[in-house]
């Protein structure tokens, strides 16, 4: 899509990257924020924030401050890997905003802690959120340093929102950055989420599965988020069902007759190629006998680069060519790829708690940073400054763009300031090596902000989360495989606008 | 409270476990699971279970062999932890168990997936749980392989609560046992459960605060937490509060006016020690001038050794010696540990992603185990076996004791069928290299398990989050330093009796 985009755009040689932006957001949408029903658990509750929003909102309020508008920027300084992730998470923000609110019993909490003011208890029983919220849409590529999301509204209610924006997005992009690594090296082969029982908890479970299938995994064990988001849902047995029966093969048997189109036998309760194995081989025979074709085999323990290639020989020469054997039990990218390299003859993939806990780096690490704000009457830029100038904010009210070049691959994401146009040619320049720069003679760029909010009214229209993973996947075909190897890959660009520099230095310098 | 349990027993030369379980029930109950205000965010839905429970419940239903009583056992197998692990999360699988049902819309969707039978489908209308649930208690102190709980009930009630309760144990027991870590190595400083913005998303955010105070944390930032259990909530104010006035001088002013007596101001925005220090020092002694007492100051970035050194000093100099400092910004266990080694003036810990995420191990990793089923009228003893003997399930029926030394120093955990007694003296024995074993001529038992249902029906006051800790911390004392380090720490002992020994080799035996 993206690329076909870009040929249009190259032969009408113009560079308006708003028409660009708007032609990316899906067309058919099933799921409508108003369509209550597809809330997914409770949105987050408005009183789970920081106590110190709170504290400092209070602050803002008594100081008469309050209603100035605030920038803020969403972003991640490194990933949980060392390559680009995906973002995630943007309808489960929708939700938590559309429902912002404090009823009686949060203002009586409120109340008995002691530290608020009755004026101030009494503005929050009307708080809602009414500013603007920009957004990089779900399914998106991103990279570090980059604002994601951003923020603009009265500065007390861009306060209340950081906590739960942080919570909601982080556990997304960690989970669809990792699935999607995992996709990319599985190729052809299949990966299901199994991780509901891994994750942290009831929501953390529901919107893992949500986050996996954004980023490319075919299905999910959790019926909950199978009827929540419409994702195809997949299981067969556990080794109870084995264990609960008298015998391997009555088990298998048993379970052939309830599900003879759906059989997929798992094979390692007690020996899987001595006992497992000829088991399923002969109820699938027998299957064949009813005119039944068994689906295929599971696998949970062992070595499976042994163990598939002994159980594929096996099922060939019994004329189960099409039996696929499923894998689960501790897998990850690394781990795929090693299997794969050996020859392993896998189908599918179950993935749970490496998948759905980013395990060993289940912190996304994403932050909210007051970019500008408004005074007399002005919104000013301000920055957080960092003994390292690489965590130096940026500041200002900006765009995010990213630049393809003529072969319709991405080159680099560069921030610059709002009002800035690109121009033609583009120089694309290092954040903080100045000297190392590029000139782009023909180029595409395509800004990745959607509005979200405006004034506090949604104008966005949730798309589906096949939308989000069909966006994902062809966004991610603009870029070479350098970029996407799970080990020490390419690192992309990420470059800022020479305005955006001479600002940065311009308030670093004002600060000393 | 355990140590002067003990010693009333040793008088009484009596070794009722029964009492002293019943005793360790906390006795001031302020929740009650019928209080539905205190339902902490959505209990877990029903509908959130793997698919494969669902096909296999199906299966037993169609067999007729779905009311047939079994036990399954949850336990780990190795902590994220090479140490105790603290249990938590029984109250909110006490709140997903007594929620267990599916509405007419999970119906409709179970049907439309084209799996199930009309017959099933309406049998699962009226499904509830009806069995017994055995657990230790929450702030428990727990080892690897031990049933930490047994769910006994009827086959496809048993398998379909499998995935929720590992979900909800699993998440909880993963935050609770990384924070006794850090209380424990914290010592009397005080540790603020900061992790809200990092969890994996609004449940993971809730529950983790939960878990963090059961194990020791003094408050959380979370005010949905504090809200929902009571917890005590702290938090002052970020960066932006800073950033969004005019100077630092002025941010801290306005600050202290708005806060004179809960003034906590943040030193890092521009520089610590030249610019945070002196401008905090200067609006607390304003603050003296009024007759008020500032709280202290926190830092979130630097070398924490060396700044709180310097911070302390300047502090005590200009007379404010009761002031404290508080710490955030990437800590864990070890960082504690080697700052205060350094002679660090840290006063209070904010602790946040390391804590909530369990960094770098996620997984808690429970397992659900058939450990027995009903055959011909009777329970019969089960088990799963692994090429690796210390990871074959224990079969059977059990009860788990803790055996107290005669200093009622906690001395080994026992694993015995339920209908066992404990003999005096007590030979405890390796679980698998028999020839070690220790014969107690001296010793109390405690039964770690309490009943919380039976048939179906509560039988358990859910305790306070504060009871929890008060057993933890207490239970806690009944344990050697030397089991505690955070580093290769003594392995506590987990034996079997060698009835239970015996069954499980005579399976071990028969499944060849």
């Amino acid at each position: 899509m993206i690329t076909k985009l870009i040929t249009m755009k190259k032969q009408q040689n113009k560079h308006t990257q708003k028409e660009v932006s708007q032609s990316m957001k899906s067309t058919k949408l099933k799921l409508n924020i108003e369509d209550k029903k597809f809330f997914s658990l409770q949105p987050t509750p408005t009183m789970m924030t920081d106590l110190y929003q709170l504290t400092m909102m209070q602050g803002y309020f008594l100081e008469g401050t309050h209603q100035r508008i605030a920038v803020f920027d969403v972003y991640y300084r490194i990933g949980t890997v060392m390559q680009y992730s995906v973002f995630a998470g943007l309808q489960q923000v929708v939700e938590y905003i559309e429902n912002i609110g404090f009823d009686d019993n949060d203002i009586a909490y409120l109340r008995e802690l002691d530290i608020f003011d009755e004026r101030f208890l009494q503005a929050l029983k009307d708080i809602k959120f009414d500013g603007d919220i920009y957004s990089v849409v779900e399914g998106e590529v991103v990279f570090p340093n980059t604002p994601l999301m951003i923020v603009k509204a009265p500065l007390w209610q861009a306060q209340l929102v950081e906590t739960a924006i942080l919570n909601i997005l982080g556990h997304q992009c960690l989970v669809a950055t990792r699935a999607s690594r995992m996709v990319w090296v599985a190729g052809k082969q299949t990966i299901i989420e199994y991780g509901l029982r891994r994750s942290h908890g009831n929501s953390a479970g529901n919107y893992a599965s949500r986050a996996a299938c954004i980023a490319g995994c075919a299905a999910t064990s959790n019926l909950y988020a199978g009827q929540m988001f419409g994702l195809p849902v997949k299981g067969t047995h556990a080794h109870a069902w084995i264990q609960s029966h008298d015998s391997e093969i009555d088990a298998f048997r048993a379970y052939a007759k309830i599900y003879p189109n759906q059989c997929l036998l798992l094979l390692d309760t007690y020996d899987t190629l001595r006992s497992g194995l000829p088991n399923a081989i002969r109820v699938f025979q027998e299957l064949r006998e009813q005119g039944c074709k068994p689906v295929g085999v599971r696998i949970d323990s062992g070595d499976f680069a042994y163990l598939s290639k002994q159980i594929r020989m096996a099922l060939d020469n019994a004329g189960f060519e099409d039996a696929i054997i499923l894998v689960s039990g501790d897998i990850d990218e690394y781990i795929i790829q090693q299997l794969n390299l050996q020859g392993a003859k896998i189908d599918a993939w179950g993935i749970g708690g490496k998948l759905v806990t980013g395990y060993p780096n289940p912190i996304f690490g994403l932050v909210y940073k007051l970019a500008s704000i408004e005074s007399d009457g002005k919104i000013q830029p301000k920055l957080k400054i960092s003994n390292d100038i690489i965590k130096t904010s940026n500041p200002g009210f900006k765009n995010l763009y990213r630049i393809y070049d003529s072969n319709g691959k991405a080159f680099a994401d560069l921030v610059a300031l709002k009002h800035e146009k690109l121009n033609m040619p583009l120089i694309l320049t290092h954040p903080t090596e100045r000297y190392k720069s590029t000139t782009m003679t023909e180029y595409t760029a395509r800004n990745l902000h959607t509005t979200i909010f405006e004034k506090g009214k949604l104008v966005y229209k949730i798309p589906t989360v096949a939308e989000c993973n069909n966006h994902l996947r062809q966004e991610l075909e603009n870029f070479w495989d350098e970029y996407k190897r799970i080990v020490s890959p390419q690192v992309y660009k990420v470059n800022i606008s020479d305005e955006l520099y001479e600002l940065k230095q311009r308030l670093i310098a004002s600060s000393r």
